[in-house]
């Protein structure tokens, strides 16, 4: 296939899943391929936020802000109409309403803009009742080593896009005009790439395409308004290329139960054949029982979730950069993660040293949060 | 012309651009309108490194080390050997000598590695009769306010690629291997766009293709061993987003002395119009004497250099890497520098934190540097 028919057909496919229809799965795999900054432009509004499912861009960042004053929910609104209006123009390649630099804006490259709200949005009287019961701190994680400059925030703004400067010109348009009214805790800036700084391929098992409204989006079934959100868990995690570095390549890859190479499991060939758990040889298992996909491999359905890693570099520190978006972290995201705390191989060399999770409004009809605000939803 | 056909030409170009030949403005232009990846390689060894005159690859790394012990010029050596050796390799998609992540290796997007040598490193009696005369503090400039933690190093590592990951690929080959000799002070990443943060058209004004053996190589004629080689002057300029848009369009176009749509000069209509700065309306200079394209522009033929630009972006931090190439930065560069901090209208938005000046070594034929520890050259 030609590069210029590629990239059609990339194209054709962005409204879809920027509406939560298309092939994640899929999307992933071109976005591999297919690297390079992309001309088209992804929906802002919706049924769902642009940039979940969405196959992944090259450059993001995540801004963590908290709110100067949680008990006034009519600030948080207007902050979120604000951004409701700047984002509804930038991701289209027009102009922010306050844009003093409207050429940055004219190659949007897939940018898109979701914000998320953490426990501490919803302080105020008014939308206490309103919280999802899942947004709470997860448990404790005996591998955590949390530090507090990359804690929770009382709200998330994810942005991407294939073109670093568009990048750079929408985290301004976004943080700028909110400053009386928040404090900027941090902004994590990761690319994506298809493996990680260990050389890994990172990403393969994801939810079937088809399965996006019953593992990913929120249903409504608790609190009315969220239908059409999810959950996302932001992870940040060190990765000690040193030590990593100092083990052979055959004890990398009995470390992650995969290949280096191509990301097959060690049963297989092919980076998305199924891992067969089973299979020994010489009586040992093939797939090492404390190995990162023995141990992250999904024990019932529910185990399921969406991963989207970005690789962070800012020598000498390096990492991951993982977001998880399911309906409900609890269920779905923790216990995947405690197995992963208790006997992970690849925790030698890893440590989560941030951690937030955040309840991602549904897709914006006028304004994003607007079910959050209105009757229920 | 079509984007697959526009891909063969710049590629086409590009071994001719590593060796010095080629049209490095040009080289530009396609370089801001085609930023995508390029899945081609340029040349390591050459008369010239690679990643001066090259057109700009969108991600760039500056690293910045001392010397443990400056008095071991043979230290210096080895690690200049090693480098080479895995430059040689890394820039052709080749694993490192060490190179564990082999697979992250396999892009090069242009990867380029050029090193230089700051004058901390030609302490040792042997070298000390080989340091260029202009390899010495820029005089302080009124404007500057300079932080140690971007001041001058004994090395210079400009590591260059259109991918990210390869990018960071590269910089932990460099700096991984020699952490027992070397002190990392600084790594300087940034991204190329052709505009600046303030959404000014940058790095317009270039020496024509035809004057880059008279204006930025080295010919060798101080030191025998710089011949093929240049200087390269890096300056860390933070820029205040606020302020600057806090002032009127029309107030940042004279302040630039530029339109912020095109780039062209304000008597002009297109970015590479020759400026008239004798031009008046009413009077009055349609270009402000104190603008920065009046103060910059060159008032003999000397004052001519190669332009670098990198946009930076930590939040809240944002700025340019300003990266200036020339055969001799204080017949070249210093007059201008000069100008622009007695009255440069852009100096109330723009603060120079980083200063550093670099002997950019000459290309290699076995390993860079061999010129300077062989017999003159």
């Amino acid at each position: 296939m030609s590069r210029v028919s590629r990239r059609t057909l990339l194209t054709g496919g962005l409204g879809l899943t920027g509406l939560g229809v298309g092939a994640a799965a899929a999307g992933v795999g071109l976005a591999r391929e297919d690297a390079q900054p992309e001309p088209s432009t992804l929906p802002f509004f919706g049924v769902h936020q642009s940039g979940i499912v969405t196959p992944m861009q090259t450059h993001a960042s995540f801004i963590g802000l908290d709110l100067l004053d949680r008990s006034d929910h009519d600030a948080l609104r207007g902050i979120l109409r604000m951004w409701s209006q700047d984002a509804a123009n930038l991701t289209q390649g027009k102009a922010g309403f306050s844009d003093t630099e409207p050429e940055l804006a004219s190659t949007p490259a897939r940018l898109s803009v979701a914000v998320g709200l953490g426990r501490g949005a919803f302080t105020s009287p008014a939308l206490a009742g309103r919280r999802p019961s899942w947004l709470r701190p997860l448990p404790a994680f005996a591998i955590d080593r949390l530090e507090e400059r990359w804690g929770q925030t009382d709200v998330v703004v994810h942005v991407a896009s294939d073109d670093p400067m568009t990048l750079a010109h929408a985290v301004r348009a976004i943080t700028a005009p909110v400053r009386r009214r928040t404090r900027l805790r941090w902004v994590q800036q990761g690319f994506h790439h298809g493996r990680n700084l260990f050389g890994q391929v990172d990403g393969t098992v994801q939810p079937a395409d088809d399965r996006h409204d019953d593992l990913v989006w929120d249903d409504g079934s608790e609190q009315g308004w969220m239908a059409g959100g999810t959950s996302l868990v932001l992870r940040r995690i060190a990765m000690n290329m040193d030590t990593w570095e100092a083990l052979d390549r055959h004890g990398r890859e009995l470390s992650t139960g995969r290949t280096l190479d191509n990301g097959a499991p060690l049963t297989g060939s092919n980076e998305h054949d199924q891992p067969v758990f089973t299979a020994t040889r010489g009586g040992i298992p093939v797939i090492p029982e404390s190995s990162h996909i023995a141990r992250a491999h999904q024990r019932s359905d529910r185990e399921q979730f969406l991963r989207r890693p970005y690789n962070y570099d800012v020598p000498p520190d390096s990492g991951l950069i993982f977001a998880a978006y399911q309906r409900d972290p609890v269920v779905q995201y923790v216990p995947v993660q405690q197995r992963l705390s208790d006997a992970d191989a690849l925790n030698e060399w890893t440590t989560p040293i941030g951690s937030a999770v955040y309840a991602m409004l549904p897709g914006a009809r006028e304004y994003l949060g607007e079910t959050l605000f209105g009757d229920g939803g």
